[in-house]
């Protein structure tokens, strides 16, 4: 143990720089994402921080930790001081994009119980976004029109949400709020929910729910049950032209049949932050199909200062010889 | 009076058009809005309604009720039997588009006490599109990219609510669901804000108020002293890049200092519902800013079924030769 490690036994790796000569090196790089967004998170929890932002990254082998999301095939195995490879999230599915993946580094994931507030706004946004013809508002006025549209009561659009954890209600508990008429189901009865939210639940409670349903959000979780629960025979059980929201998991959905239940209106709309290959592939027929929404999987992502914060904890506890509890076997998968 | 109406001295026009020959004629006109949205409240509050959609009107002799819209010019004095002139709003400063208003039909507004659902889901909408970027998915998304952009949590985006009416606290309340950290600013102290909002009041709290507004919402009444209240002075109060939202009047905004102000970055963006003069003239520089959102004065409007059930009030009240209480003096403007 160094003698400021004695000193400053849960001490925080940027009390740790102020005190050894080199700070520790931080990686932030991902072959599909821009890492900026990290970097006053980094910045403000260790400022004598050796941060690099790829491509970047300057020399590798003066790489401690990488920060990583779909990390570029190869790139990880060339950094020969590497000893923490953090995911950006809960998952390290992710970590798949690269084939080299070394096998000396520690893999940590993100343990977030905060990321409730994103997944609401999406939501939220995704229910108005259609219920109040705002795509329709914005093509006008890119054309440079004053184009009306039928403006209904939120109090009139019935909004469903399936899977009630702890997404799922804080999503109900918003769009209640904004004046929605809201109903859930789960799977098992829920005592929790928040009053006036019209509760169904089981194989029983999903006819009734999904019929009732002019917007459906899925926030199940991906289950050997789950897994194509949003398919053609639950499209024909929910009201003609309604909108199907999925922000669960992209193996939820049956893509083909979501396409056919917007063709014969079955379906009215869709609004989708999840997909069976991500990304999306170029040429895929959600891209500019007139009645889809894509977003690149953004519904819901932990808060920077949080992966800021973990990082530095995990790269701490290891350089004190320590495994984090937040570390996992990529050989099982999580 | 008729038998009929000694019958039902309280009924409704429905019941009455049951036992007399002829149905009552209603006819929806605008010159600026498409008023087929109002058909299905019309036909539910009376199935046996002669209801005529403008511009096809038929034989305007018929028409007993004309529920306007900015009404085109000549239209109504070409109706010699109407009775009542519906305005769809509260206000009735829309009847100025017909300089030749004639002077015998009742001139009513709508008295709607429940248009907070539709005002606060405009004003959640707007604030999550700019502060989760969507627009800036969706037109990736159009273009067929995947295209990631940084992602804040709603609590580290603070949006600031300028009036607290109905509307305002309405807002206040849906935007807190949502999970964004709300303040309010009102010109004398409230009491029955939401518990967790911070409260601002008078000229003295202005200047706190505004410092702490990542985002300002806009939902003053128009008043000698808030008219031009969203100017160069007030923007630069704002933290720089601030989003402001204007679903109250376009008087209280300075146009040419609201471009000035996102030139220079002063504001980074302007979602704006409510203009000097509206329809918003073909050519104007808010049109097609790229970041300026338009919409065609949507934010808030009254139910349908409200404004269904109250014509038919009101043209009951006429033929029974009562004089409305939600009758309005058109030369007094109010």
């Amino acid at each position: 143990m160094t003698r400021t490690d004695r000193d400053n036994p849960a001490g925080t790796l940027s009390k740790m720089d102020m005190t050894t000569t080199k700070p520790p090196c931080v990686a932030l790089l991902s072959s599909v994402l821009d890492m900026q967004y990290l970097v006053p998170a980094f910045r403000a929890a260790a400022p004598g921080l050796d941060l690099r932002v790829g491509p970047d990254l300057g020399a590798l082998d003066d790489i401690d930790a990488a920060v990583c999301w779909a990390p570029p095939p190869g790139l990880l195995a060339a950094m020969p001081k590497l000893r923490l490879v953090q995911s950006l999230g809960a998952g390290i599915d992710h970590l798949r994009s690269d084939p080299d993946l070394p096998p000396g580094p520690t893999v940590c994931r993100i343990v977030d119980t905060a990321m409730a507030g994103t997944m609401t706004a999406y939501v939220t946004w995704a229910v108005i976004q259609h219920q109040r013809s705002m795509g329709a508002y914005l093509a006008s006025a890119a054309a440079g029109q004053w184009q009306e549209q039928p403006i209904v009561a939120p109090s009139r659009h019935r909004v469903g949400i399936a899977g009630l954890g702890t997404l799922g209600i804080a999503s109900a508990r918003a769009l209640q709020a904004v004046g929605y008429a809201v109903r859930g189901w789960s799977r098992s009865p829920k005592a929790d929910l928040p009053e006036g939210v019209q509760a169904f639940h089981g194989q029983d409670g999903l006819d009734a729910f999904l019929a009732g349903c002019d917007a459906l959000v899925c926030l199940l979780p991906l289950t050997a049950q789950t897994q194509g629960f949003l398919c053609a025979d639950l499209f024909a059980r929910l009201p003609r032209g309604a909108h199907l929201i999925n922000v669960g998991r992209g193996s939820h959905l049956v893509e083909a049949d979501l396409l056919r239940a917007l063709d014969d209106g079955t379906l009215g709309a869709a609004t989708l932050d999840a997909f069976q290959h991500e990304p999306l592939p170029s040429g895929h027929p959600f891209w500019r199909h007139p009645r889809i929404n894509v977003t690149p999987h953004v519904a819901a992502r932990t808060d920077p200062a949080t992966i800021a914060r973990q990082t530095l904890d995990n790269l701490a506890q290891l350089r004190r010889g320590q495994r984090p509890a937040v570390a996992v076997d990529p050989a099982q998968g999580y």
